[in-house]
């Protein structure tokens, strides 16, 4: 019901989902009378055994306070489809709704995995090397070095699910690649990750997040919620500054003619809708958060997202990967010579 | 002596300063008989009254501890040249090298203004409406509320001083745009903005910094450093990307030949050279920060922004502003009804 633009981006993208993926079944869970009326509006067709309708009356708004939200919506379409996943009725929630409410509500009935303190935000971006995987994306603003280290071992078993990589490479987010740099929070959570079973390669710094052979970067959310905007504010940017540009002249316009494959090429490569949909990790089922302005393509890679971690289990992955480093962490250390 | 490329670099970028600002008088600090020849390298004049060398025996390393390097190297290249500068022999002082050992040795021997508790590291930095400010970038990576407010206030006289602007647009760096988001010393912070007189104009995200009206972003140097590095480093991927891109195909390649003015233009628009030379503001004397990897062009740009802040007298202004700011800041609140 909520995002920016509404059931107008959320129904296309979820039927556009089910043409595609013959293993999905959807529940579009809101106002009834407005999701009828914009299935046919799409001239959707009139029933379909993988599709249905779950009324919620209340919305939670963009801008209310997620306690607000938690503690008096509890008919919003929000609230209504993470019990839906919680009663077993939906393997998993995607939403484009309030990122605050929609942390707290899921936290609140869905509960973390034994052993996570708090959720984290993840998302893949574009980097040098194809993507990487980055948390935590703004859920938890202030961390423990005890919660970074947790970070790792949920990204971790999150990209071994996804791409099958036995020992993803983990680094953390700091302003200085050498060990004196860094605050004791970073330092405590170097000793922990080096200490561990993970594949810890040590720091990166703003730039290493896309320039690095890095699977995962870890930081608390606040510098990766930063980090993850300005890398969005600079790619705008450079993309108003290639089109004053390519429109400055009659000879670059010209111009922008021929290199016109180029260019989309380019954009393809850093489309943001082919990056949306970050997930909650850390929650015992599968919750994916929509950009609140992506539109109908952006949201259907999100409806994708959640499929992919539903198909590869990787809320269990991420509990037994947590199981085996903490074992290895409480084993006595092998004396040196 | 130090950054990446040593005498190199910054002998080159002073004979091309020296040429282009007549009023600028250089003292090359290091080991006497290396600056000689790289002077006779590069095929110097024998004398200039407008230059001279200082000998320095030592060299504090990139990697080097700040307080060791502080502690021990009292005939450091930097060290010396940051006496001078103390002195009266010269007004500023400009440096490629090791970032924490300069911020050490210059807050230790130059001292802050008063009002002043730690310096921060300042610089312009592209965005849409041309160049944005940006601090603390690096120095401090916890800040209290006072200190961010401080630096809002250095910030403003440094844009007054050099772009002119009465009252600078000042937003603070923060994960939501909303008053709800934020950590406490954000919160604290704009509480203190708000009540003062500078022109605060409230939060801007990560892509606020590059899209946005504002003259001056306002953060920790945790968070500055990562989101000027995080920038660059999307830059640099994109750069990456164009490359790929327009030598993908023949056509491509043909194209890019065509689309070179408009390509170069954008280069132009944000090569970081011209962006090079960060400020440690709040000291009581000027002292510019070179990126350690910048080439001859870079440096001369630093020693450019060096003599603009003696030119316009920085320091003081910034005294001015922050006894107006704290004074405002003490009258009572009037009524109202």
């Amino acid at each position: 019901m909520s995002g920016d633009h509404g059931l107008s981006v959320t129904v296309p993208a979820a039927l556009s989902c089910l043409e595609q993926i013959p293993a999905l079944h959807v529940v579009l869970v809101g106002d009834q009378p407005l999701i009828e009326a914009e299935l046919r509006r799409l001239k959707a067709a009139k029933s379909d055994p993988r599709r249905r309708i779950h009324h919620a009356s209340e919305v939670v708004g963009m801008d209310e306070a997620p306690t607000k939200a938690l503690r008096n919506k509890k008919d919003s379409s929000m609230r209504v489809a993470i019990d839906l996943v919680k009663d077993g009725a939906a393997q998993a929630m995607v939403s484009a709704g309030n990122t605050g409410a929609l942390m707290a509500t899921a936290k609140f009935v869905l509960k973390t995995l034994p052993g996570i303190d708090r959720p984290a935000i993840v998302s893949a971006i574009p980097s040098v090397s194809g993507h990487v995987h980055m948390l935590d994306l703004g859920a938890n603003a202030e961390c423990t070095s005890e919660q970074l280290f947790q970070f790792a071992v949920m990204g971790s078993a999150l990209i071994t699910a996804m791409q099958g990589k036995p020992q993803p490479r983990v680094a953390l987010l700091n302003i200085g690649s050498e060990e004196i740099k860094g605050n004791d929070v970073i330092k405590g959570a170097a000793a922990l990750l080096q200490a561990s079973s993970l594949n810890y390669i040590g720091f990166v710094e703003g730039d290493g997040i896309f320039l690095s052979d890095v699977d995962l970067v870890v930081c608390d959310g606040f510098v990766g919620n930063v980090a993850l905007k300005t890398g969005e504010g600079v790619a705008k940017m450079i993309r108003q500054f290639l089109k004053d540009e390519f429109t400055a002249s009659f000879l670059n316009k010209l111009a922008a003619v021929a290199a016109m494959p180029a260019l989309k090429a380019l954009g393809k490569r850093i489309d943001p809708r082919h990056y949306n949909g970050a997930s909650f990790l850390g929650l015992s089922c599968t919750v994916v958060k929509s950009h609140g302005g992506a539109d109908a393509v952006g949201f259907a890679n999100a409806i994708r997202v959640g499929v992919r971690e539903v198909e590869l289990d990787v809320p269990r992955r991420i509990s037994v990967l947590l199981g085996q480093t903490l074992q290895t962490r409480s084993e006595p250390i092998a004396p040196t010579a």
